[in-house]
């Protein structure tokens, strides 16, 4: 099959393949005050906040613009101008989070782990314990630098014994990886349109303990970013304050649709496992190295090690990849010469196979034996 | 015609009537880190320039989310944090900068004339002459509350005499109403994917002068709407900084290829000016007026006044319009009480006078006599 037949396929950690359906959404205009879309955004709002089993806690804010966008709101909104952050880093994810509060001046520290290294829960006691003014604990649920799965239930544990208010960025992880606010105690929880929901890019989202954003009034360090305005403003007419992306919209909620209707969290969890176990089997068995061991793997994007072979140039790599319909990623590790390969998106076992087939015969043209990684 | 057998025509500030080959150019996915996704990029953006003759003197920087977004972002990244702006305030839209203003806390002071009467730009000599600490004017071009033209050119030459920097609000009139970076001297204009240019919602634009821009490192107040951060990361890999609205960049770029092909400002004008008069023309003939006279009148939304007739009631109106095919929008003036009708979007003197004919049989439905407002 060439790629003159359709889409390539994107491996990527988004924005991902997602279905006909979806995009077809798309081809219809709205008036985005109009009750036709009033209802399709209050129908996105209650199924995202189900998804998370957060009905009777949590209230749902959508934003406009990326994942980062809905982070750095929830961010300003939640943390008040007098907290303290401690970010648990171990990718370019939490490092994020560390920007944008020396943007919004709030006070943080950060507990950094390697890049292959999820936090020591325990060490998270002890930081807690020690530095009495830390008000609110980030962390990552999959950092999408390697594709670590965190232990957020464990983290969760420890922020509440110390009362401490715990916002997870499950940007790449949520709608695949469990995350059920009646088990996992957090204030908030934020993720996009565009990762494992399988919608289009354009809008982010937030899950927010309502007794927490109701008192998060004036805490936000700008106004396109303040999720206390949107919440307030969405309750009392059920419009967004300013234009939303209404064609990004009507396609989330066809996505999240088409995501219940194939089993929710569950579906989606089994048939990305099934991605990366059939990626990760099949890369194996050219000699390539994950760079996680399997227990710390989450079904969203795996680094591979680069290989040792002169021959192996990942640009060529790439591009031939490409020209046969399926875009991969760039490794963003500073830990070893990676690259990535994306298991999430509308795709299975069939494009799974199909791109290890196409890289079975580039590796073979560009007389590469074998993927195995240089001894560390 | 039945709206069974299409969408309904937006006759709405936005979001608007698309064409079909621009909801038609969402129907494929990208990787935003692709070449081909980096070549529509690049090429939206040097179009932008181009429709603002400015491609010698600015840049355009283009960021996620709404209109508002690219104005706050605009805002907070130009204006440094010792600065104080002038705002000219005669509708909504100036007063939201005020506001954005607020939680950026940038000093500002404020010009306010009525919703139906332009500043008076020898009052804006006078106020530039006295407060030496203003360092930037901020002007709305069209200001959508009620759809008034303000005097943009008068306003620069003020500014530009006074050594001032300008930054135009130009949401609702780029690509409509001529803005010609050779003739009048601003250092930022903003605008949106989905007004004038009739791409869809998700995605906002500044063109800003470049010798200006380089000095901005460190002034934004928040890192998604860091413009400075946004332009040298996109000059650098020509890559957005977070995920992009793919689908809406792509729409976009589909979008001004249209529009160039259609004649351009000059082109989009004179569809949108008969819009308008034809629009006009047909609501006097019902014995409806316009807030404004027809010289401050421009061709982008226009505010009728409410009319006196008990048996008008807008809700019933906006209902029925609806049900035939025609999304119309509330007013949002302090000056009167008043309802707004669009003129922009694709659509032509066939749609205006498919609405006129409807508007005039509701009318009957309702026993509305004529459209005469009380007398003021």
């Amino acid at each position: 099959m060439t790629t003159a037949d359709r889409d390539p396929w994107l491996l990527t950690p988004g924005p991902l393949t997602t279905t006909d359906q979806t995009k077809q959404a798309m081809l219809h205009d709205w008036g985005s005050r109009d009750a036709t879309f009033i209802e399709t955004n209050a129908r996105v709002r209650r199924n995202l906040l189900k998804i998370a089993n957060a009905e009777a806690t949590h209230v749902c804010v959508p934003v406009q613009g990326s994942g980062t966008f809905a982070v750095e709101a929830t961010l300003g909104t939640l943390i008040p101008k007098d907290g303290k952050a401690l970010v648990l880093i171990n990718g370019a994810y939490g490092h994020r989070m560390v920007k944008i509060l020396g943007y919004a001046g709030r006070d943080c520290t950060a507990y950094e782990t390697p890049e292959d290294t999820p936090p020591d829960t325990a060490e998270l006691d002890r930081m807690l314990a020690t530095d009495k003014a830390i008000t609110h604990v980030l962390a990552v649920h999959c950092e999408t630098t390697s594709g670590i799965l965190n232990p957020i239930a464990e983290i969760a544990e420890v922020c509440e014994k110390h009362g401490k208010s715990l916002i997870i960025d499950s940007m790449s992880a949520f709608g695949a990886i469990d995350l059920d606010a009646a088990k996992v105690t957090f204030d908030a929880v934020m993720a996009s349109s565009n990762k494992c929901l399988e919608g289009v890019p354009g809008m982010g989202f937030a899950i927010i303990r309502k007794s927490v954003l109701e008192g998060c009034k004036g805490n936000a360090h700008a106004l396109s970013l303040d999720l206390y305005d949107q919440w307030t403003a969405m309750e009392k007419n059920a419009q967004w304050r300013f234009t939303p992306p209404t064609h990004v919209i009507v396609a989330f909620d066809s996505a999240i649709s088409q995501f219940l209707d194939a089993g929710g969290v569950a579906g989606r969890y089994k048939r990305y496992s099934e991605n990366r176990d059939i990626l990760i089997d099949g890369m194996r068995k050219f000699g390539f190295e994950t760079l996680l061991p399997d227990n710390l793997q989450a079904p969203i994007i795996v680094t591979f090690k680069m290989p040792e072979d002169p021959n192996f140039d990942f640009e060529v790599f790439y591009e031939r990849l490409k020209n046969q319909g399926y875009i991969i990623y760039p490794g963003k590790l500073t830990v070893a010469p990676s690259f990535r390969i994306g298991c999430i998106g509308a795709l299975g076992a069939d494009e799974i196979r199909g791109a290890l087939k196409v890289i079975e015969s580039v590796l073979k043209d560009m007389n590469v034996q074998n993927g195995r990684p240089a001894a560390a």
